[in-house]
């Protein structure tokens, strides 16, 4: 598929998903191997620390790596599991997910994904995380 | 402190956590050692399938963890880090997030949640966490 | 099959496994959903400072997940992923590794592991695991 | 502390896990914020496929994220916890486990290790690992 229907598959998906849509989430970068989603920070995404709530920087990581993973598998997938690590708090003006992959077999790729969060013109990475996404079948049991 | 107090101080800090409220969590319990976050399934929680999306169920996941971790190291906690697997699509009325300790020393605590969804009144498990909450310090780097 | 022929089955899966002798790793219970595998401390599985390596819980962690799965998903089966938390140094006579299953289908079973340790006729929890295991085929890219 | 002192250290801190002299086990590098640990393959190291043995992987991907956390940290440190995913069977001459370190503060590090198997003059790699390296202290639970 090329690049720019790529892309266009990419934020289809993405808009035809309430809960995006809610978070406030655009695809900036939809290419085979990297995705990159955006998230502008308001008061709703917060915690009561006044940083961005740790279940919005999981919700990046988990929507990127589904989306990174299905840049080679294909739209049919679901994020299998991942994990998390937070690295320092986010404050600032947008959050920015990155995903790549690592390795992909037909069936499954092994991605990864910073989250970074952007502040007064600067980039931090405020945490990382590694998955599995699958291609969904009829014997599947996964689910993002 | 008293089992009412605890589950007043956990409600206070949930009703702190502007995304909290946007994804509509409560909580339903919160003894020492044992916290159950709930969220009532809405249109705006699901992803393009129908099913409600993998950041939801990361999000309680994430929570349920930190409030567990609270509930026996104190309230000034964070998550450090957890992975979760998703073990089928969830479709029903209500997230239920059942957060239990495994382990805790004086500054972590290693916890586990099961991810619940709760559909014509039968529980199934549709997620399932593990991951570490550590208590807030000038040199800690985490955040959730 | 009958559980006498699983167990059997299962000794003899580890026996053809050259590092599993290294280690002296023994199954003790191989049942259709809980699988047992014991470790006898011996000096060689020691780190600097007197406790059992990480990597030896590592190791007993991620057999005992991939055993656990092969008991319901068939015999040709590898671990794709697990994560692990260590709890506490491991001293004593014995480790125990427990497997579990918290969800199986067709192709993958999400399982359990907590690692124990054996000193003095106590068992304490030292390590506890979360993984994914699934059937081998000729697409797959995994490895155990 | 000067590079050669740093690796010095290393080899004999190495020198003194008796699991890692079982396995085999030596350190080729070890600056501040990167550790390559390698592992000639032999015989007692496979699983019944004649594939490296995953607890091998494993084990290489634990220590080589406790060395390059401590390169940074200081030596006495331990693994909390790690993740891995296992990415293709591990057949060749040598294992050579890399690690990097992600984000560090005072008293933890996020690391990641790529483990590669060298075959033929060609290097794959077959496992990816991310954790958390924390420092020692007298209320550590931890463990490696």
């Amino acid at each position: 598929m090329e690049n720019r229907n790529l892309i266009n598959l990419g934020k289809q998906i993405l808009e035809a998903q309430s809960f995006s849509k809610l978070i406030g989430a655009t695809l900036t970068k939809f290419a085979a191997g990297e995705v990159i989603l955006e998230i502008p920070i308001k008061d709703s995404l917060l915690q009561q620390n006044g940083f961005v709530h740790g279940g919005v920087l999981s919700y990046a990581a988990d929507n990127a790596l589904t989306f990174v993973g299905g840049s080679v598998l294909g739209p049919h997938v679901l994020t299998s599991e991942y994990k998390i690590n937070y690295l320092r708090p986010a404050v600032g003006e947008k959050i920015i997910a990155i995903g790549t992959v690592i390795h992909a077999g037909k069936r499954q790729a092994v991605c990864r994904c910073d989250v970074q969060v952007l502040h007064h013109g600067e980039k931090k990475t405020c945490a990382t995380a590694q998955g599995t996404i699958v291609t969904m079948d009829p014997t599947a049991n996964n689910n993002s």
